[in-house]
């Protein structure tokens, strides 16, 4: 890899070389950019994605684009990244796009819903049935720009103390679920906290509360959950989380055409391939996990449980459309792209695997 | 866009700039792939991969890494992409891994196996699970270098003009089904034979074949098969298709070290967005086909003719192991992979899209 050592090399002949070469005298300058991601330090998989795309983006650019990331240890602000990025303390963050609904509300529809797309639809989404357009629409006013940032694939519905047989089972159920499926439990009775991640395993084990969620197997093995709570739900509340990288516009437009476009894909680039990584890693940690507790069971919340969850789901997003003409636009989209997408996925991948069920020993 | 019109722009200056910045005279040469390809000129989706994948290496690079592709309507050697880049006539290719089985047998393994791994899964591999290390095992003996180049996502098993009820509706069935899966039916009695894409129409239409397997929805709609066979079956035979990019290594040994990095993270982005847009591509087009003939109805296969399948493919796939040693460590690979994978996959998409059915209206 060529590296810079200066960030403009060639000023000591730039009288000789303006005349002819201009952008070669651009191409010698290194920039510099500052990111600030919502994880502490070390953050595996999460922590992974903005280093793996900082170094392409460095790599590619034979040098010339430099990012920087700070972790949450050092500015103290894990969920103020939106904040530091639209003043341009920072260029860059990593965080999610949810994180930001007690701010700017619009901003919730872009890590993934309830009941809604799994993460090859919503990238379908994103690129081609408009995703990227309404989320320009919602982070533009603010000088921001929003690009996937690495997908966790189906996330579980988390780890119980008891199993859940019926509605009255969440009656003051104290669960540690942060957001909007928090509202949706809310509604039906259970008491949703949030409760900061390193106090959740003595949470559990003490009782504290009943049950949480976190991410799947591909992080939930490291927090030691499966030792201390025997039933592990499957997913439907978040089909396909989508972390994000914020960009300050007036950061972009600084840069130079060629590394706008190094920038944009290495982003691109690095969603997909965390993507990939949580789908190796949850299939590897699973495996780990059963051989170490074999006693864990998978479980499915009964239907009627899931009746009630989805029809609590959809009143919370009728009042949010009801509310706001931009946030009908945004759950419309999601709602007409999802009916296209899984009819796919349902005579693809989904058909698939039942037939081949249907002939395992 | 920076563009460089000549090659050594800074000759003029080069005594003068040797001494402390020789990594600009570099970074000021252009270099010039040439790429062949399978597919006929205009080709979708297939084709767009290859051009989507230029295009980001051509601006990331600042007009230095220009990549020119030609289709087989000029180099008329569809099927001789893996000769022609390893001769050094092209510098790349793109095409499908399993289209150079017949001179070297372990190429077969790298596009998609039947009833083998899903996409995610199979990119898990790839990146995580050993993939790229056998295929660089495979294809490092010729002077090639082999990356995936695009996902089709899982394929359909066919249109059929008449139902599958048993295996005996197998027998003596003419069906256009190429490669591997060729095989397998043959040995349950069938007769698998390749026709060219442009003849395959008339042949359905006039029962010269009784069925045909092409990709799905995403291609088919374009072809008219529904418009001529009332059946549509599920996959079972190429369950993620992954496309090719072929290097030939002396041209990639030439590139400077950050155009190189720019040429892998260019194919391996036009590869995921590949798959993306099939997604995307064969959920709108699966709607428009509908509504366009109504009665086009999609079947599975009995489970007695899957498990026939299934034991004729792992008859195949034993013979192959038992008479290479390579074929082996592959395919014990994928085994195993699979195995791993497939846990996570069905307790996180496929539980997830199961609990929502029963509670669908």
């Amino acid at each position: 890899m060529m590296s810079f050592k200066t960030t403009t090399l060639l000023a000591a002949t730039a009288v000789t070389l303006t005349a002819f070469s201009m952008p070669s005298m651009a191409a010698d300058k290194v920039y510099r950019l500052k990111m600030a991601e919502t994880w502490a330090s070390n953050f595996p998989i999460f922590g992974e994605a903005p280093r793996n795309m900082a170094k392409m983006a460095e790599e590619m650019s034979g040098g010339r684009l430099k990012i920087t990331i700070d972790s949450s240890n050092k500015h103290k602000a894990p969920l103020g990244i939106f904040d530091m990025v639209r003043s341009g303390q920072y260029d860059m963050g990593h965080s999610a796009s949810y994180y930001w609904k007690g701010k700017v509300p619009n901003t919730l529809y872009f890590t993934t819903m309830p009941f809604g797309m799994i993460t090859p639809e919503q990238y379908g989404w994103f690129y081609h049935g408009g995703g990227m357009e309404l989320m320009e629409k919602v982070y533009q006013p603010f000088g921001l720009m929003s690009f996937p940032g690495g997908n966790t694939g189906n996330q579980m519905g988390g780890w119980f103390q008891k199993e859940i047989n019926s509605l009255d089972d969440l009656q003051g159920l104290k669960m540690r679920i942060p957001g909007f499926a928090g509202e949706v439990l809310a509604k039906l009775g259970a008491k949703p906290t949030n409760i900061a991640s390193g106090e959740l395993y003595t949470a559990l084990e003490r009782n504290t509360i009943d049950a949480l969620e976190w991410v799947g197997p591909s992080l939930d093995l490291r927090m030691g959950f499966h030792k201390i709570a025997p039933y592990y739900y499957t997913g439907w509340h978040e089909p396909a989380t989508e972390l994000q990288f914020l960009v300050n516009k007036r950061s972009f437009d600084r840069l130079p055409e060629d590394l706008q476009r190094i920038l944009t894909t290495s982003m691109k680039l690095a969603s997909y391939e965390m993507y990939v990584q949580s789908y190796h890693e949850s299939g590897t940690n699973w495996v780990t996990m059963k051989s170490e507790y074999p006693n864990v069971q998978v479980k499915t919340f009964p239907k009627d449980v899931l009746a009630a969850m989805k029809k609590a789901n959809q009143e919370l997003l009728e009042e949010k459309a009801a509310a706001d003409p931009l946030a009908k636009e945004i759950l419309d989209s999601q709602a007409e792209y999802l009916k296209t997408a899984r009819v796919w996925t349902n005579i693809s991948d989904r058909a698939y695997l039942d037939s081949l069920e249907t002939i395992s020993e």
